[in-house]
């Protein structure tokens, strides 16, 4: 027996090699990807993906309401749909409690993960309930419709375009307000109230990018997507390493929103550890031919997306992965916290 | 707030209205039974479940060894699945353990998991992983092929025979025997070494009625089926609410085999408790046509299934759900134990 801890790496090669002596049949894509694709009959797809959030590893209780849990469990799967560019339908949701929550914490929960849902046209259509021996946890198993080619991680090629959708750090900055505040005479009182809602938000109910994700997954010229759930840093490894590519990225044409820049000042903190390290912004982050980009960006505009901004380019493997200042210099970024509690089959 | 603690019933009576506000298209049987059904579109449906484990809610490691806590996870997803005759397809696992826990004893977890799935043709397409801040947890969700009408749990009729698979209370004697073989000095150790094997297997490791499902799902005259998850009383109870009708079953007729009788002598305990309140068979009980029930029978062992036996009738609601001794007057049987813990969305 190893004395060591879990890596990540470790248990989805462990699950990828057990499950791979299965028949694999209708599997399009298994584990390994955001989503599995499954194939009932040919030309028939649906995409599959599971999500477990707990208590003290995913949300503290402190600060995240019943009704936040329910809604961040909805967004982290129908995130991962977005990012296969597939129709979201149905959900399957999972919530153990300790025996000493109310109904109406457990209505609240169901609230905030339905509310959600029925802005995506989803329906829960399932679930369990159990009691929990200590603190909240949930586990939401998504289903969708895949319309067209799913867009994997191992698609990027050199010379392509790397992009994001929205902005970067909004998360952590959120997350970084909320453990200020609650700490002790609230550093970030500097802030507006607005910019303080705004951000925490985004850390506490994350958009999912879902028409953002169909929009691109059925665009000609995107060639690799996925969500940015543990930070830029780690996930654009994550898509280098499944496509057998390397990246160089701008620190300089990172999305930071300004309310992200007034709260990193408030705190004095860099806003480029939030968003090359953060996590959790729920952006999908996507490579494309580079005669293609801008042809993207203007239409999912107009399609009423949220902005998409180059931020670097694919390079070949042997360049590994670099994140350049301004003035085109290798920098130092925030790795951000890659923990086992990251690990996902899917996802 | 209510300062009253959770009841299964409050939390499905919760989700199934708040789910009910979505568009339900597509979804054919949503919550309430052992499975969803959907219909991506006319003439394809799948199933889906899921089931949440949790150390010390629903196993112990004292006696479950990681392989075994994969082992019944995937069996209590299968048996959902069997209730609802479809076939097996696609896993999602999600998985979290202590951080002291080790790579060994998580692949042990999957080989548990995996070695069931695979004699099911089941592939594991999805999953999760993470920390856990104390103790196991395992969520299964599972999807399968519908090819027949599903068999509900509220297609029971008045005059229907109601009938189960395999014998009851062997899970519940297993268990007795863990728990009192992990006291001292083996009160059950009168019993042959074979007879502790089997039953702590079936409570450990129980087989799901996939090829019976599969098999009554297809063959006229069953009229409902559901799984046998936390004993006969309870779970007829669920099946004659959602049928409208009452049962009487004849306490005589249980199938209890000779081994769990013979625990019971060891251990100084009635096996009809065992069978009726015990849970965690995870056999079938179904309702059928009573010209059917002899065919039914045969056709089954036939086709390689296990023993069907019936045990009572399907009555008019207002005669309840009663339990007679062999000279067919009512008798007190033990209910089990209906906590939050095994509160179903489905299943």
């Amino acid at each position: 027996m190893s004395e060591t801890n879990l890596t990540e790496a470790e248990v989805v090669r462990t699950i990828r090699r057990l499950a791979a002596t299965g028949s694999q049949e209708g599997v399009a894509v298994g584990i390994g990807d955001d989503c599995a694709v499954l194939e009932p009959r040919p030309g028939r797809r649906l995409v599959a993906t599971t999500d477990l959030l707990l208590e003290d590893v995913h949300f503290r209780r402190r600060w995240a309401e019943p009704a936040d849990i329910g809604w961040k469990a909805m967004a982290v799967n129908l995130s991962d749909i977005a990012s296969m560019g597939a129709r979201p339908r149905w959900a399957l949701v999972a919530l153990a409690v300790p025996t000493s929550s109310t109904p109406d914490e457990v209505e609240a929960f169901f609230e905030g993960a339905l509310s959600l849902a029925r802005q995506h046209a989803v329906d829960v259509v399932g679930g369990d309930t159990s009691a929990a021996p200590v603190g909240w946890l949930v586990n939401i198993t998504l289903l969708g419709d895949l319309e067209t080619e799913p867009r994997l991680r191992s698609g990027a090629r050199p010379g392509d375009v790397v992009a994001v959708t929205g902005a970067l750090g909004r998360s952590a900055a959120g997350l970084a307000l909320l453990e200020e505040n609650a700490r002790a005479d609230e550093p970030g009182s500097s802030l507006e109230a607005g910019t303080r809602f705004d951000l925490t938000d985004a850390h506490l109910r994350p958009q999912p990018r879902v028409l953002e994700g169909q929009w691109l997954g059925r665009t000609p010229g995107v060639t690799a997507m996925m969500d940015l759930s543990d930070g830029l840093a780690a996930d654009l490894r994550r898509l280098t390493d499944e496509s057998g590519a390397g990246a160089s990225v701008r620190l300089d044409q990172l999305p930071i929103d300004s309310r992200t820049r007034q709260a990193a000042k408030a705190l004095n903190r860099d806003p480029l550890d939030w968003a090359t390290g953060g996590g959790e912004d729920y952006e999908l982050l996507l490579t494309c031919e580079p005669a293609a980009f801008e042809r993207l960006r203007d239409g999912l505009a107009e399609a009423g997306g949220v902005k998409l901004t180059a931020i670097g380019e694919i390079t070949p493997v042997a360049r590994g992965l670099r994140f350049l200042d301004a003035r085109g210099n290798p920098a130092r970024v925030s790795l951000g916290y890659q923990h086992f509690s990251a690990g996902r089959a899917n996802g």
